[in-house]
């Protein structure tokens, strides 16, 4: 956001703040998932048929799996990278591969 | 069996309409799921760093994880069983298995 | 295995024995896994691209989950159907549930 | 970077032979899930209960999922940090991506 003189615009020092390179279409992603959800309160609510709430809580989970992607893409090409060229890339993947071990298991 | 004086019980006929056993606890999981999914936004929002944000999203992948569960036993130990009771136990173990496929793949 | 007075083939009371209903497809699954195993193994030992590898991986990850759900669904047909319609429904349905948490996660 | 005497070390050029950093420890774990899933074929074989039979299936996938993120660990930290710093960050993280994808779905 605002004014970033040169090259650091991600994942910049100490206070790791990082703009989204796909901010705007993460957050459309994420308010879809949260209309999902609430889809799903709504299913529960009116006493759908179990399979047809599960099948919309594996579209939930989908839907998740992929913006989870495109986070560990994104953090991957900048952050990653940025930091294999500061020679701080063992640090750098050591924390990815944390995240990855917790995502979708 | 036996005979289930006016329906509401589970998984009735073609309408299939399903009073989850659990619901209360689902819905009040789904609105915390909503909250967290909120949560989500409001990081990608305020540039926050990549991996909080996944550790976030990972945390969302296993509270519906736990709902999928959650609604697969419910279903399982309700409308199977009774399928089962009924002779029609193949088809509602099919009907099962498609879903599970499509769970947390 | 052996004499069988009648019909109980599956899930038979405290030895827990059961012949797979599909137990040499099984068997021939499992024989192309150990295959695959070794191939893998074959790969490392002449210093393959890891890509590559992690190629062969994800078909044998892939593999498992198939025989899985194989095996889940005959389980769920023989030994959980004939548990509900003696009365010991909830029983089966729990230990499924503990393997499905297990399986794949 | 620069000059590499001999070369052997991980990724190199168009033939792709990597030398795995943890080799034999990749080799030893291959051979106890190749032995794990002879032991699976033999509780087939002798009728085991279903349950255990999926229990072992379970420590299988277990084991290959370790043994795939341990390649992708190695795999992060050697070829992808090369080519990063060789410039050619972007295409090693997109053959990353494909693989995250494909690996334990």
């Amino acid at each position: 956001m605002t004014s970033r003189p040169e090259s650091l615009d991600l994942c910049h020092g100490s206070e790791k703040s990082v703009v989204q390179p796909h901010k705007q279409a993460l957050l459309n992603r994420l308010n879809r998932i949260a209309g999902q959800v609430k889809g799903i309160s709504g299913m529960i609510e009116s006493d759908r048929y179990c399979i047809d709430i599960l099948t919309q809580v594996s579209a939930v989970q989908s839907a998740l799996d992929a913006l989870a992607l495109q986070l560990i893409e994104d953090h991957t090409k900048g952050c990653v990278q940025k930091a294999v060229r500061q020679g701080e890339g063992d640090a750098a993947i050591l924390e990815l591969m944390d995240v990855l071990k917790k995502i979708r298991r």
